[in-house]
């Protein structure tokens, strides 16, 4: 049994609100339960110095959380004067697996930076993020296209992530706070809509996890994902 | 004529959520037309290393912006590597704002942090942080009693903040971004609802002010605070 | 009675000695009283990036307290490896101030950077920074007009600054340590040779005043102003 | 055909040197073809704050790279004043890794700090790093049973890594530079020695890969990883 | 001929102005010719971490520049967020010389800082420094007797430093900032009142120096500390 | 007798390895006894900004010790976040004693970084450092000469550099860590082919040193350079 309740397969309620607010490009509040997640995107007309000349264009993404996102305050990463590593992490991981999405070549010599930031957590703000990240870049593309700053969609696939774990010996789907911090294994999958992997982090700090017991998850992971692509594509259809 | 069409002595539309969010224990987004904050307050048992042995708690904030809250994307200041002048004045004038309103005696060895993270951003963010974050830090104080870590409440005023400005050579109230960016002065009052001062903040870059237009400015300000502590009482009446 | 045993609207001895040292442009030590501030004003030819293209020049100012200037020692900033918050608020207030007197067109694509550093401090260092900058700033343009890189002087405006604030129950001006650690409102007020104000930055700790009390604080600032002008106007007439 | 001629399921010459330096606890030379890491465990009768009165003890892991040992010289992370996302992600990936290989409870309260430092990369340098701590580890603990700080061995498995991916369409073991900088796919695999997952971290930027190619990989990590832990085991055994 | 019409054996006038600030223990202006530094000393009754249970004191130092000290201004380190180099190698060689000439058992469990800021720059900023720090901790010393915080005097002799170089092929004392700039060699020489060296820099960055110019420098920097040891005795025998 | 047996004027073995590492033009590891530094000198087709338009090259040196290069392993200065003071001093010291040997002119608008990284730790690192350095960057130099960037060689001198020191009242050469921790005195000297001084750095914590026993030292100095030299020129005429 779950501590919420939820079948071994069954996903957290998600929704996904765009036009959160007014500033951004694409700007999207994701909910997976109780983990809300606000994900700008912002096109600035310029590119890091490392692909000056090369036509290209660059996708990346920062990430925070609120210092009372948490149940216990955190210490606010500018005032510590760095960022730790735990967010890097994160930032390097939605970063990645949004430029798995996107022709860099076909978008310009533009870039689009993606920040999300955690308002309140409670587990799988990472998914979230880059769940709700990839809604924001497509509204982002959208305004570019709209402006006739690109004539065509740099986008060729669609890109989600959800978590996969063992929770008393069983594997299960998108955990919150309350069994991850209790799980034996926790792995992140980020897939596309053709049921490739982009990104598969496990992680396994008590016990080591089995050949069977991968598996099991990534089963579970690709049912999350499909899911969570159809929730998606449900919130992109709306205007 | 302002670029609102409001009157001069009219307040952009006021309103305050709380229990925003669910860990901290006071939680409050305030809106100021367009300008959102989330004020959070965390209580901790703990003081800083300067109230050691004084049997004094304290009271403080921090304050930040989301990167893309604003018309061009900021650069999150956990990865410049530290906090800029603007967020450190914003932050000082919060935290003594709040004090003026609250006995440290009676609060104890515990401390209680106001956090104001700016959602959005169309000018007056630090006013409506300090209108907020009086509203969290009530919620948090009320916390404290419920759970019987208080028995004498030691908030001894209410304190609300907004700000007046010169803009075309008329004294108008609550300047939002089109204003503020365009007006000869800018003036941040705080007041109490004894209709004393806590902290007047008055900046001419421009041009300076007589002292008939202060005078204007002072009136409008204290008409602005009667209706903003008015809110705040409605909000707190509230369960 | 005041600790000084001076009246409630006297000043400190006043002092300016102007070139004090031969490198700067411009070179003021500034005394109130015990307190001692060193204001160099530094032409350069070059603007910050933000001016670029504009045809406007820049004045800026920096402050800095040596690490026994005060009673007790405190840790040098350049081995904490940051400013503080009350080295920010104040060095961005000399540098606004002193922008309100200069026309930044007229003073051309150069900067002038004015650095105060307190080599003795006794309460008011931030009035005494500002009244000895316009001194230093002075200079500095009387430099280039002599030099011939201006033609036209872009000054167009006296400015000094004095705090006053409310300590024991009495408004009284220009305070010194001993009243400011214990006075009840402290403000600061920076003037302009039309009366007209600049700033005015009130802040009360610990009880909020009234308008009565503003009103006499804002009279004995206008006041001492006005005196402290006249001591800027005869430092400025010797050779 | 690979660039170096290896089959697809082939490792580079493997080459484990103990007493590499003389001061640490253990210190080993690890040679993945030729990618050299220098990994050194170092003792320390002291724990993190974190653990205080818990009883327990800590094994963690710093990751450097010499500023020659790549092609391009690299800015020294200590001249640029913090450590790069990179090299976060790595010395968190190795830290994981060791604590999973080892009873934190019977280690006792101390740490034992693990430094992977790159003499000269060629690709791997992560999984170089985990396959050398772990001999640098057991070095340490056998220091700590020989001088009778330790009476029973808190080693309850053995950990090495490889990295596995997908380059011109193949999968392949243990990737150099030539074949990481072109590959579409990149998976590091940390295992015990009951065959079962410790950390799988798979990125594709490029293409994502179908599941019948990470069945591949993962088959590739398998065999790579049980010959690593011959070479450990040898390694162990030489006196 | 020496730019400044000097004998190569001749020091600059030296001035030594005791009490010079309020506040510090020791406080000291030392001028040689237009190079002005304050020192000052402050006692604190703490010691630092590798200290404690010895029942030793420290003596330590620390220097720094106001930014337009030079002819062109200099950045303020504290903007900077670090101390350069140069800075470091001034104040542990401050720290050193004056440690040499202290029993720091016989000082107690107490700190003495001397703070060296220049205040004016025209070469030998740091034999100046040393020099004048002598005087202040002297005073330091001297306020910790007559306040029976000590009852022995920990200072076992008496420390003064001066520069000399090579300029034009001839050896010479004291280089002031137009020979500092343009000398082949310049070495700085910090000596006791035994007559023996206590510190001996010598760069030779444009031209190697021989083994009689060596000779040549040591004698000058002799002659040079001897009479700057008669300055300090007489400063300190002033009340 | 010193604790490793040798006579007072007996350098440790000394190994010069080149071609150490694959990947920097110059690579040598050298050994004074138990002390090994990695010596790479790495050249890049670009200047300092202020070299910028005057047509000359640059070399430098950045120095780092292997957190477990020590008996007590340090902490790594990249998290602290940044170079300590003792860093800062040997890496411009190796780099001023470099430029002593290199024509700037000749070299023409490039530079070339020396990177001395310590590896095991036994007194004497930086003596050790610059004698190494020497050979890398004269490999780096002949690198430039065989790929036709330099027509002339701008080397037009040989550096290397011992420590000497005072150790139980006798004058020693080249002292081990067992020797350095406890000698009276400890000096650097950087000497040319010419049996002229580049650098002389001399240091009496504890006990100041006589002008006698500075000439034992400086002739003890005098004869290990020399050796240390013919150690460099067989180094260097092996393939």
């Amino acid at each position: 049994m779950r501590p919420s309740g939820r079948q071994a397969d069954e996903l957290r309620p998600i929704t996904i609100t765009r036009h959160y607010t007014k500033h951004a490009e694409g700007s999207v509040l994701i909910e997976f339960g109780d983990t809300k997640v606000l994900c700008t995107a912002s096109v600035e007309e310029r590119i890091p110095p490392f692909l000056r000349g090369t036509g290209e264009g660059w996708v990346t993404a920062e990430y925070g959380m609120l210092p009372r996102s948490t149940g216990t305050r955190m210490q606010r990463e500018s005032s510590k004067g760095k960022q730790g590593g735990r967010t890097m992490e994160i930032q390097r991981l939605i970063g990645r697996s949004l430029r798995a999405a996107i022709d860099l070549k076909a978008l310009g010599e533009r870039s689009i930076t993606i920040d999300c930031d955690v308002i309140q957590a409670d587990g799988g703000t990472r998914t979230a993020s880059i769940t709700g990240a990839y809604v924001a870049l497509h509204d982002a593309v959208d305004y570019l296209i709209k402006t006739r700053k690109l004539k065509k969609n740099p986008l060729h696939g669609q890109v989600a992530s959800v978590s996969v774990g063992i929770h008393n010996g069983t594997p299960v789907l998108d955990l919150d706070y309350a069994e991850d911090s209790s799980a034996e294994t926790d792995m992140n999958v980020v897939m596309n809509d053709a049921g490739a992997y982009i990104e598969i982090q496990g992680t396994a700090e008590g016990h080591a996890f089995r050949a069977d017991e991968l598996q099991a998850m990534l089963a579970l992971a690709s049912s999350g994902v499909e899911q969570l692509m159809q929730k998606q594509r449900e919130a992109l259809a709306a205007s």
